[in-house]
């Protein structure tokens, strides 16, 4: 296993005056100590597998890129048009060559950390035009509200990585928004991140604003970004996700390949064929990663839903999509490729009980799956069309108490502990106990947002619920925060990039 | 296994007129599809496994019962005052003796279940003193509020059985309330249910009030009610709840013994002690209920909370909670003994997302470890000291939602689903499809309560938040109640008892 406690060389003083300061504790590298449910037998498993393969081989998939196709066809892959017929012997070649874990990590101290099959990292939402801000309104998002959530994010214990387009900044021109998408995460947070990837030229940009952070060096050796890679199911994938994953790729950075599943939508009304088909759709893209680049670090993705037949929107929290993270966990181990699902997903139009429901549903379904990845664990929220900013520092610390269940049991102190209970006997109480004094801190966790005061305590205090807690505990959160520092001639040349490029750039373009 | 499909002799007119009625739809008996989460080793679970008999031996428990001190005695146990030290070997021996599965049925049309190592249960709340009722309102509950709890339970699908004292009716005196606790679950609802037994006689009140309406014969040969035996953590069992487990099962009835674990105030601050601690607890109690009746059907039950070192709090929906659950369902299937946990826990002031999110947590945390009964899975917030009706119709849906996880993945329709596939190909929609026509009802959970509409939907519909929707619900389903027919003569003899008991058992006696 890779020695992460290493310090690596960054190479800028920024980086080294980073490490020097006080900064928010990070969760560190979580290493699963919970075994995974299983929810289909080793048999089952086998079956989707192959199905998944005779998928590929008979009703192929499509890759809308005139590049994949020729390399495609190198590689010896059976070709008509668009559309590549894969057999599963070439798949299982190329998808042996994904690494099983591979590190990550920001510019600032304790940011590294390792995403593998053992582990789970937590990153916030991503995606949502809409904001809910801390007057509650819900409107859409602007490129402040981006800096907001990405301050929030930088000082909150429960992320391990920044998101990078946590709120859409609606304000901006498209094709301005990637430059200060990829902006806010650098400079607000010292994490790694996710990099705009749509389309080549946009993906360029991703990379080379990274390089004036990081240096290109440092780059070409440490993943500091993520490219989110989204399929177009069924069983296509375009060419301006497929661009951004090779360029993110040949930096040496990583990708998280994510089939687009709205059950019954864009895939068969039953569970186990989704699951066929969206592992068909991860499969050959991954095999096309390994095809571009041996050994380029990428996680097994999917972005999984039922779909209302009354409304047409997706509904996450879902037993189904609970069932669907609980085979592509099985699938993933198979390949010893890392996986990603999706926590705190809500679709509640205030932050209310459904919120919870869902959210907490889908972190218990990815984390019981023993999900590498749990991606829009933070703010997400009307079943993606808003980021929350309440629901942000609420989930933060969700993920700290999911970090502690992932963990599972310690047994460090257990004959320590059967002392007390020998001490203190039949009918006694422990309050009072050395045993506990010493240790009731650690052994339990202890929540902030979450409110355990009697009714008339609760009451006497203002009757806050969660939203109203959560929503001062986040401007409270936001008033304490602090920019991680960067060497001054980084910023400028980060800022007179992003000019450069708006200038070269016609904001009529979309 | 048993049959359970085949029909029992029920004996009394009134019951075969209420299996010719239509009724809610009822949870058959849901088996597990899923594999269990593991949170602790194999090796891990022996050592908490050997650490529990270590502290029977060595440290003892207390049984505060005379009859139950004589029974330990003469079966060999070594007696110490009211401390009882047990060997291992009579432990396993005694705790063999319980069934592996057993049934219960109502005298309701579909009341007849299952609770089996593979099988779950749901069962809402009971014990909180206080309602939070249709108008939102907290207050003390009535013996009216119980009827509407009850009721609600009675119309809807997702609770196997009643939960007797759903709601405490605090306008009733204690001498007397069992009797109508008992009498508002055996009239309102038509389902098996908890009896009340905190102390002998008001157990055998408990089974004469079911013998009236079951029939002695019918009692004899089918459990229609359990008894909820709670310790006294650490390590002692009181004489009310003894007495109360005795009359229950030699009346063949089922008890559920649950210790009452506050973790870090009455076991050590270690969650694998605790462990060990509270299966102490449950193995003393199991087998003592097997030195009283040998087969008696038992739960393994547990009331596991960690507790706020703020305001003293029991804190549900924690991780350490969560990792307790799995041990307990690892010891459980060790015993060869069902076990329940309590689901849709929570400490939400208002019904708000920190209901959700801890309730949903809870529910995750019992199905993934495959837990067997499900306590409290409706209505229970703020710790449990109150009942929301809201949340309880909302939990309902919950739980159709639990069973639809926890049943697994159906591979009936696979072969069916992937021709589908290959009709559609790449770049299709599946939407207009035959086969998503056929099936997209059963393939994919879909809620009534929960929202799934787009935000100006919602907007225009009245911004309905989840409490709300679930108020609006719970009215509209209390609404739809039809009392489940029950003969007159029955009737008429269940309240003639109440008031002979009422009249013999002064209300000034507490």
């Amino acid at each position: 296993m890779t020695d992460i406690s290493k310090p690596r060389r960054r190479g800028r003083g920024a980086r080294k005056l980073a490490r020097e300061t006080a900064a928010t504790p990070r969760l560190p590298t979580i290493r699963y100590g919970i075994k995974p449910v299983e929810v289909v037998s080793a048999d089952q498993l086998e079956t989707i597998h192959q199905a998944s393969l005779k998928i590929l081989r008979e009703v192929g998939i499509d890759f809308r890129d005139e590049v994949a196709i020729e390399q495609w066809s190198a590689a010896g892959a059976e070709v008509r048009g668009e559309r590549v017929h894969l057999d599963g012997e070439m798949i299982e070649d190329l998808v042996a060559r994904a690494p099983e874990r591979f590190e990550l990590t920001g510019r600032g101290p304790n940011s590294r950390f390792e995403i593998g099959l053992d582990t789970v990292a937590f990153c916030p939402t991503h995606g949502p035009p809409n904001i809910r801000d801390l007057e509650g309104v819900r409107r859409f998002s602007t490129i402040d509200d981006l800096r907001t959530v990405n301050k929030i994010v930088q000082m909150s214990p429960g992320f391990h990585m920044a998101s990078g387009f946590a709120a859409e900044p609606m304000d901006i021109a498209v094709p301005w928004r990637h430059l200060h998408i990829n902006h806010s995460s650098l400079v607000e947070t010292d994490l790694a991140t996710f990099g705009m990837t749509t389309g080549e030229e946009r993906t360029r940009d991703s990379i080379a604003m990274a390089e004036i952070v990081y240096g290109s060096d440092f780059l070409r050796d440490n993943v500091v970004m993520l490219g989110h890679i989204s399929g177009n199911s069924p069983l296509v994938w375009d060419s301006t996700m497929l661009e951004g994953l090779r360029v993110m790729i040949e930096a040496g950075q990583g990708v998280l390949i994510s089939p687009f599943v709205l059950g019954a939508a864009n895939t068969p009304a039953d569970v186990a064929a989704t699951a066929a088909q969206l592992n068909a759709e991860a499969l050959a893209c991954i095999a096309y990663s390994q095809l571009v680049h041996p050994g380029a670090p990428v996680i097994y993705g999917q972005y999984s839903v039922a779909v209302s037949m009354k409304s047409g929107a997706p509904m996450s929290g879902m037993p189904e999509v609970s069932l669907l993270n609980g085979i592509v966990g099985q699938l993933a181990r198979r390949y010893k490729v890392p996986w990603r699902t999706s926590a705190a997903q809500s679709s509640g139009k205030t932050f209310d009980a459904q919120s919870g429901y869902e959210s907490a549903t889908s972190y218990m379904a990815g984390v019981t799956a023993n999900a590498n990845l749990m991606l829009h664990a933070g703010g997400w929220d009307e079943a993606g069309m808003v980021t929350c900013l309440a629901k942000l520092v609420a989930d933060s610390e969700q993920n700290l108490m999911m970090a502690t269940y992932a963990r599972g049991v310690s047994f460090d102190r257990f004959d320590e502990a059967l002392e007390a209970v020998g001490r203190i006997g039949p009918g006694g109480h422990y309050l009072g106990d050395e045993f506990t004094l010493a240790n009731f801190e650690d052994a339990f966790f202890s929540p902030k947002i979450l409110d355990y005061e009697a009714f008339e305590t609760w009451e006497l205090q203002g009757l806050r619920d969660m939203w109203e807690r959560s929503r001062q505990h986040a401007q409270a959160v936001l008033a304490s925060y602090e920019p991680p520092p960067m060497d001054d001639a980084v910023r400028e040349e980060l800022d007179a990039f992003v000019e450069r490029r708006q200038s070269e750039l016609s904001p009529d373009v979309v």
